[in-house]
């Protein structure tokens, strides 16, 4: 909020406005460190809002400054232009560090996606094995996730606007004064104009195509951009941990050990995913609170009486879980501890039952379509009865004598030969 | 879901690895009224999805009807590829409607605007009048809302995708089928690449950059988008409510007063702003469906034992509530009533007090800036407690002598000689 | 709503202000099966809800069944009476349901607790094995859960309040018609009184402390008990998930095999989670409902221009949804395949090291709780890299000798000696 | 967590399980003050909790106060424990104060609903005015809200329990070191039993039924009577600012005018409701906040990976938020500024309409339903098209003549002899 004081000042001083000595004075003063932060929070219950405060604190470390600059702190301006553009410039720096740090994560995934384009797992749905993936596919799945989110954030983020419209969105405070002071273009309203984009330069936000006090696109469009990197990343982590399981063990998180990152005081065989567990944590949250400041658009009149004042902490929260996920997960990819020895063994457990679907498709045109589903099932069903292997049973039922032989039936049952294009479909996403 | 099966085989037709016949003989028979839907629904619970018992009963017309064709109804395909094609089809339709009714909306609310470049109203800010503001800027205000909500269902609505994956992501069933069949290219993944694009030709949906059971960013999309729409328009609901009260009157829904639309059978003189209400409830409800919505990214494995199954009905009410709402609002925006008088009525509720802020700028450099902030307070609370004029209380104040003519003082007090940059700024939104 | 209607005549009827033939003649008229629903849906459009045309088309039965009954047809009556009315005794009837599904819910539970109760398996937290538990204190802690669903739905069961307000809350509609027809008591608000009463006792509902047009605590507590159901029972589905996953395998659902319930027409050799997968997709949705429901609170004036119609949608979903997975965990519950072979087995792949816990608090008093903590993490560290059990690299450790016996040191590392109060928890749990 | 921690020891103490001198020593260590509460966050990040730094930074003071002590710090604990206890506990003291605060609301809304029990006004529909009520009858609604929510608030209040279950919900670590220690009862789970009370006793906190580290029933009884609460608030914020428009002027808050409370720097003639736009901010975030805390029910495992940490920071918004709320409702209930002549006066804006639900009633038995209300209906429009009384023109209507005298059709339109059962229903609800 103090950059956006400081940058109004500066606009107007590029137009004439302002004394250029005042807009200094107003930057030289615009400094965190230098207010009372605690007596701002309580005076902002008497107004609704920190701002009303906020000017009146910089207006004195402006008068014992330069006392005659005093008059241009905050002028024809109005509580809503400082608080949305400060915001519009908290989120402009979060932003930035949060696209780079999924950047880092695209890069981590790739990667890995290239590294294991061929590691056979088991491919899981409704938590069970259905037929094998490779765990190339899923890291390049990731990373298109990932991609996809840093695209929106990208999107908001070029668009971030000032916000500037006087009392009610009118700009007539800043005209008047302008007008008083002789100022050029205030009757046409290309002052208006001018004032806008000298805003937009200072600040180095965007011009919005009309004031935006009741009219709350740039918020709802970043709360939808963080939903979605939140949501986005929380995919990764609820795989991670499915993974991770004690059972399961095909990836574990990077870090310490038993010393170090996930150890458990109690427990010293414990290594947590507690990477994926902070990712998830912010998927759950963020997706609600987005929500919430979505219903924020449906503000009356020229400034709503709650539903602007309900965005600010909503917003905060968004940014700070959205790129605190961000950052953990470049952490996460980054380190990934991928165990294709597990993967292989826990497709093992399956055995040619992972393949089933295409056993099906290949005995469907030799012995009829039904008849193939009906050996499979008993097939499996004998296998499962009898704790044995799949393509043991298969081997031995007289209905396929003839139709393969030993060598055959191996590599139709064989996972890592049944991956489709899973190959060419990392290929093509890793270098489209 | 029946067009995307018969669109499934028209494709596979096309790449040779299903018969011409058996394609058009899915086509004839995929149609709704030959299902019994109860039946499919109750079926659903069994598999926690609708599809399988939609296939079979497919499979049974088809085979009623071309006995050959019915081996390759839904060949080498999977539950997921039919369910999330055939929603992106129906949120393509939606979208086509919804998006004229958006461009009908802002169409009308562009003539509001044009119209009432120049009609003064008080510009209202925590449901109080702060300064004036014209009917004009508030119609474009809403008419960029609703060109936002266009904008942002276009992006979602040109790239809605097919799904095409199989049972686990990567395509093996499609290519194994076609393998079998003797097609060529399901060595390298390029019969994979084929049939993506055929599905997408036959469909007249976009191509996926990579499969995306697991990969929800099209669901989260058009969350994002209709809960945008959804509050957008919710806005202009909220505007036209506040504006219609009894005690405001400046606007009134259009359509048939006691007898029509809005008309209330116990109380013959109420005209409900029904249109208003039924936009108002949907902004209510969409963003809380589409934060869910957005939660479902966190889906796990390769396919999500619960995520996946929570958007069907989530995505609907979402589609149906927003694009309810847009063909409300263009019915609103098409008919409206606005009352410029009563908004001049209201505006003198006021008096000079609306135009306070230019009063404390244009006294300012004469008297001082405390000094003027004083006299207007005094002044203020001197007409409210004699239920007078500000501006006959200030006419008389010896402190303004010589400072003011008369008539420099009616004019100063004008509401319609501060609007600022309004007409300007509608100009440019209309006009750009 | 066709049964408020109904049960409004008769309780006027109970007062004389209404004839009994009338009151008869509602009854007998007010069938959903003489009604066009699709009619009366296109009707509400034009009045933001579906009562004024109801009304009309009950009222046409009536007078068609006797014609001097038309006039008591919804006499002094409002929408908001009767659609909240009906809405509670939907309410009502599912509830009803609903907790009866949860007591044999319970119950189920109860017999898997007790038969249990001595059932060791691994404890897992942030996805790994921690310590052992029982799966006896787990599914005591679902019934748990079930009990305080069921508890919190019976508590606003027991509440539903039927509505009773009149056109703006004051019941004058009512007590006008009834002071027009000599009926008493409508001078001092008796009559008033009297007529909820009837009201309550004619539906089976509740009386409110005020009429509640506004006052929206009867929806608000429904879609809290209703969204703690979901979430609960969402507790039971993610751990069947979890348990039931390939690699894991501790329990399966009921059912059908490959032929039945579960069964993918693809995969024969799957058996997927379907009931936990439809409770898991409730649980996802409810809460957001629920939660968009709780907003609707804020309504404004004496009926709100919306939030009320947002209630009636969310309202039976949560309704549809929190009894569908109350139906379904009844059926998950009665027929959980728990499988103790596997629990144990589980177990072994951590051996020792999920007892660390406890060999850290033995050792401790005797080498020091430093020097236990490091020799348990360099055992631990040493038995993971060389695939040894942690037991055997114990039991070669020379600072332990001395200290423990072999027999000592398995009795120790046994997982079923370490299940703390498991065992008198369950017991309290099912007999307290 | 530090009064966990230290309630904790003192209640193995009482059991013989600690050293007195060692619970004493805990108890004295454990202050805030003594912590580097940045460090302690910046750890957390390592093991996704706070408690493993804390229970280090803690560990330290006790060695360095009572050196043979620091062996008893969270002994036999767990991270979750302290967590969710102090939790709790945290809960129990904002809980106190939100509830006194409601009770002061209460009371004052009581003083406004006897003040005003006759105070005539519109009652409002769809934002129009419908027919009359009292002022007092609104304020009794909005007290039975506050009533609801005080008494929500107090069901939870009274049974926040400890949380007690150890590593995985068993105990077992608490049960190891008092077995090692000697003390009695740790074979048959008495000690256990004994412990959870002692602990209650400590903290106050009540007793669980079981170890709730994955039955969230406290936080989601939590959540829900917290967005109970905003809601409820939320209802009385709606109207506030819905009255205090400044065409309707019937309420205004309390406090400063210009120079106080709600004053605008920039619009001297401002007194904005800001405590309705807090109360308002509140009830907009609180149920979102909320419906995200009960899908954290549906917790895996025997802690969560995730859906736990998710609950951290929304209960503590919610904590923050309802609180607020609470505060700012009781004092903007007992200083609202009540304008008993602004009621009357915009009672006159809608004339004889605003009872012409009873004129209907009245004139039906007369001359007929249908004529009554084509009467009423025409009377209605005359009125309006020639700005003219509706009781002016009705006394014209031939149809009418024989029927009433004037004295009697004045006494009809009268809104004041029209509030149906508002007085009664409010001395029924003041004293029940």
């Amino acid at each position: 909020m103090l950059d956006a004081e400081a940058a109004l000042a500066r606009a107007q001083a590029r137009l004439g406005a302002v004394p250029a000595v005042a807009a200094e004075a107003v930057t030289r003063c615009a400094r965190a460190g230098r207010l009372d932060v605690r007596a701002l929070a309580l005076a902002a219950r008497e107004t609704a809002n920190p701002v009303v405060g906020l000017v009146q604190a910089l207006t004195r470390l402006v008068a014992a400054d330069t006392p005659e600059a005093a008059a241009y702190v905050h002028r024809g301006s109005t509580s809503q232009d400082i608080l949305d553009t400060g915001a519009m410039l908290v989120a402009d720096r979060t932003l930035r560090i949060a696209r780079a740090d999924l950047t880092r994560t695209a890069e981590a995934l790739a990667v890995l996606a290239a590294r294991h384009r061929d590691t056979v797992m088991a491919g899981r749905t409704l938590t069970l094995h259905a037929v094998p993936t490779t765990f190339g596919l899923k890291a390049a799945g990731w990373r298109q996730l990932v991609l996809d989110a840093e695209a929106r954030l990208g999107r908001v983020h070029e668009s971030l606007p000032v916000s500037l419209g006087g009392a009610a969105g009118t700009l007539a405070g800043y005209l008047e004064h302008a007008r008083l002071d002789g100022v050029a273009g205030t009757g046409d309203g290309s002052y208006a104009d001018r004032l806008v984009d000298a805003f937009a330069a200072e600040t180095g936000l965007a011009r919005p195509a009309l004031p935006w006090h009741a009219l709350r696109t740039p918020v709802a469009d970043l709360a939808a951009a963080l939903a979605f990197t939140a949501g986005a990343l929380g995919k990764i982590a609820a795989d991670v941990q499915s993974l991770a399981r004690t059972e399961v063990g095909e990836v574990a998180e990077p870090g310490g050990g038993p010393a170090g990152r996930g150890g458990s005081s109690a427990m010293p065989h414990k290594r947590n995913p507690v990477l994926a567990t902070l990712i998830r944590s912010a998927a759950l949250q963020v997706p609600a609170l987005a929500g919430a400041l979505t219903q924020c658009l449906a503000a009356e009149d020229e400034r709503s009486a709650g539903a602007w004042h309900a965005e600010w902490q909503l917003l905060r929260e968004c940014l700070r879980l959205s790129g605190g996920a961000a950052r953990t997960a470049a952490e996460l990819a980054g380190g990934l501890d991928v165990r294709a020895d597990r993967m292989r063994a826990n497709l093992a457990l399956t055995g040619a039952q992972i393949v089933s679907e295409r056993l099906a498709a290949v005995l469907a045109p030799r012995i009829g379509r039904a008849e193939a589903r009906r050996l499979l099932t008993e097939a499996s069903a004998e296998a499962a009865a009898g704790g044995r292997e799949l393509q043991a049973v298969l081997a031995e039922n007289p209905l396929l004598d003839g139709h393969f032989t030993a060598a055959e039936l191996a590599a139709l049952c064989d996972p890592a030969d049944y991956t489709g294009a899973a190959g060419p479909l990392v290929d093509r996403a890793l270098w489209p």
